[in-house]
């Protein structure tokens, strides 16, 4: 098969970014700004279009053949649709397909970033090789995606795998989805973080830090932090029987430090039947979603 | 098409039922006896030798196309070996497939006893018309199987979908599966009745009897039940997308006295876009299992 090349657009809380993509999964242009999150949708929409023009000037007419968008959920991907975006004020129900494909004038996918991260990992990542896998994305809020039996779970309205919502604790906090004690509230970054300032760590990195220096304090956050992946991840398991378990997102960055307490807390949980999964980290880092969404984008169209 | 009928085998730890099954999912002659749980796997797969040659008898030669037998897991589906049964002794690593075409003589597939059933219901019952549904059987224990995008799920060694041990409490109580606070060691009919006994209740039917005559503690254990299972369902829709849930099993049926609480529990909790999933009762009632593995034998046939 001769090369063929998307455009990858990755809508973040955080960072936009935009890159052309092979169909080899490898990003050959890339471009990131700061996501205007004030400025709406409209905004943002012409900061996406700004991006995608930048990373295709230059490029021979024709050689970008589609392009797939990635954003936080839940969206409703048969229609093209944000339904919201719990952390980015104004896109409810905001039909961000139909508004990319006239503005950039070519064939356009959305699809839920977690998702789109899954099957970027799955092709040309750290899920290469097996048929059923799920990745967990423990960043800022905890997302995913799942493959089973060489399929990209969907649902209805393409709103399967919203892992972190997955509740695990019904004493626990309420979550900003509305949910209680959802996987996300309880072992996110950002609760990662909010453990960490009551004990005097400024952010997340701080801990991490401190725990590879041996501090005893940080130790036990990570140990706290891992307990609650390792519960989560054994649910996920069962639920869904990977070969394999990707975690990747910003809390991935300290993987090693973490992995040892999060299979002991498997082992103990995990049924017999399904202690052969691996748990690895993701190999694609920032870039998982926006090859995920470009060989998504590839694999619609052909 | 024209009519084709299966062999349909469903181990039940109480009961062990066989049945002709035609393509239209109608149970054409059915047998039944108390399954031999003591006598270990040898006297379990000649007690089914015995019920299939029963319902077999007197059918035309070449009548019975194939075979499909059901059972509590964890099983390798795709070795067809039961990995063991948690409430059964003997069964570990057992060879049941192969046992059974071996004495039978005609082809047989092996299926996790909620996968069937939800196959069943989704083919028959409650699911039909929709194209992702997840099937929950609360009973002595909670199983389940999940259709997503038209697929039953399998995963790894056919493993996937047990919805029972997805964990909702991690200082929960530890579940005979090895796991802590599963669905079914909080939400399963054993666990109801317990709580009834300690109220003075017989079982959980004498539960639901004095509810429905106003007794207040019932009413109280009831609602209890209601918000286990709304926790864990809502967590399902968050996972799986279903545009449809389908509740089996002992428990449910008392599925009217508990609907309201559990549809209350479910809309405190589930996020909005996913509010719109349907909670109904299966329809097969103790043919699910059945019906669904005979199906699954004649899809694979054909």
């Amino acid at each position: 098969m001769s090369e063929m090349i998307a455009l990858g657009i990755d809508l973040g809380g955080t960072q936009l970014r935009a890159a052309l993509v092979t169909n080899a999964g490898e990003v050959v242009k890339r471009a990131a700004v700061s996501t205007d999150v004030t400025g709406g949708p409209n905004a943002i929409v012409a900061q996406m279009v700004q991006l995608a023009n930048e990373v295709r000037a230059g490029a021979p007419a024709g050689l970008v053949e589609t392009i797939g968008v990635c954003s936080p959920g839940p969206l409703d991907t048969d229609t093209g649709v944000v339904l919201e975006i719990a952390t980015m004020p104004g896109w409810q129900n905001f039909p961000l397909r139909q508004a990319l494909r006239e503005a950039l004038g070519q064939p356009v996918i959305l699809e839920n970033d977690g998702i789109a991260a899954a099957f970027g990992e799955w092709k040309f990542g750290a899920g290469t090789g097996v048929n059923t896998m799920v990745y967990v994305t423990v960043s800022t809020g905890i997302g995913g995606g799942v493959i089973v039996d060489g399929h990209l779970l969907r649902g209805h309205r393409g709103m399967a795998g919203h892992l972190g919502h997955m509740m695990i604790a019904p004493d626990g906090p309420r979550c900003g989805c509305g949910g209680i004690g959802c996987f996300e509230v309880l072992a996110s970054g950002t609760n990662f973080a909010r453990a960490g300032h009551a004990k005097g760590f400024k952010d997340g990195a701080a801990i991490f830090a401190a725990a590879r220096q041996g501090n005893l304090a940080a130790l036990e956050l990570v140990r706290q932090e891992a307990n609650y992946l390792g519960y989560g991840f054994a649910s996920l398991l069962h639920l869904f029987s990977p070969q394999r378990l990707v975690m990747g997102g910003g809390v991935a960055k300290a993987f090693d430090l973490m992995i040892g307490d999060i299979r002991t807390k498997m082992a103990d949980i995990v049924m017999p039947p399904f202690r052969g999964a691996e748990v690895v980290a993701a190999k694609l880092g920032d870039n998982s979603g926006i090859i995920g969404a470009a060989a998504l984008a590839l694999e619609y169209l052909y």
